[in-house]
């Protein structure tokens, strides 16, 4: 039984990788979908969304069927419950994506962010993909020196995040308040997907190191 | 031991209550803070929302030692889940009414929003409590019909966040770039509190009826 339970933490560390990785894409898809207003990239990421609901949900079904039958206690029960939180995590990430890529769409043909935005959304994108990356080989192997990056490397994103909207505050500022508007509320859809990359670092973290995590 | 284990899910259902309670009273006064430049009613949302996060990690704590200790299976155990859950949406949501004190205190002593606005984040404001009140009813009493409002409710909240959204986009808007951010990130924060509490609700819904919630 001792090792059957292992094999199930096993295969709910690999559902839980395997969804990092597709939340990771979502983003890197909806980016594109943003900054080349590409309508193909912008509906695969909506579309996608739906599978990526898919395997949280069956991530937290298999944590629940695995508690039930096996009883975990100590750190292999905590194991599931940090499971749980980083799959729901991981399902806001995608909804972010999402929500990007559904901006990107409305705006369709034009770029929903003008040209001279896109550097600086580029590098809130670079981050947050950054920071997905490291998150699937935190899960893939507990290391708390790399979750500890995910804190520095959302300062970043934050600090990227405050530029944005000291950009779209400048008197000079000619595209009008519909697009400051998209412009500030993407500017917090990659804040948050940031975040959430985070808090799925700190569940690992807390597995790791028993300090508590909530924020 | 069946008697334990029903006094513990009692005590996290009552912590779970509680939690509500504190989350709709931030909504509240963060309302306030909002609606009348209230910096004491700002700052204590602030303050209050470190109590909020504590009572949601004793209740993850008490879920965790309960599980532990009683092996709880079938709907018990999906209880369990589900408590966690919900206090991850209260958490949320108190997290939320945080943004909107926040928002309210970096203006003051101005208003944070033009008073032609405040009829409509009065609206939302409302809703907003309605909801909370419902998922506090819910909690105490799992009841489906009164869940299956919050997703009216929600709806409702939705439609006004809409018309917000419109207002911002009128060609007559005479506030500025910055005056249309804040607003539609206010906008959004009543709108993803009112999101969480049809999430919990549907959580308890999902105990009493066995459908899937992943939305």
């Amino acid at each position: 039984m001792r090792i059957e339970l292992q094999e199930e933490l096993d295969l709910i560390r690999e559902m839980l990788v395997s969804t990092a990785e597709a939340v990771r894409s979502a983003i890197g898809v909806a980016t594109t979908a943003l900054l080349s207003a590409d309508r193909t990239a912008a509906e695969s990421v909506i579309t996608g969304d739906v599978q990526i609901n898919d395997l949280c949900w069956r991530i937290e079904d298999r944590v629940q069927a695995t508690t039930a039958r096996q009883a975990p206690v100590a750190t292999d029960l905590r194991v599931m419950f940090a499971a749980l939180h980083v799959a729901a995590d991981l399902e806001r990430m995608g909804d972010l994506a999402k929500h990007v890529a559904r901006t990107a769409l409305r705006a369709h043909p034009e770029p929903a962010v003008p040209a001279e935005l896109a550097p600086l959304f580029g590098q809130m994108a670079g981050g947050a993909d950054r920071m997905a990356a490291k998150l699937i080989r935190v899960l893939s192997e507990p290391d708390l020196a790399r979750a500890a990056e995910l804190d520095r490397d959302d300062n970043v994103v934050d600090r990227l995040h405050r530029d944005l909207l000291a950009r779209l505050l400048e008197p000079g500022w000619r595209y009008g308040a519909e697009a400051a508007i998209d412009a500030a509320l993407l500017g917090r859809f990659y804040e948050r997907y940031a975040d959430h990359a985070v808090n799925a670092g700190r569940r690992v973290t807390f597995l790791v190191s028993g300090a508590a995590v909530v924020g």
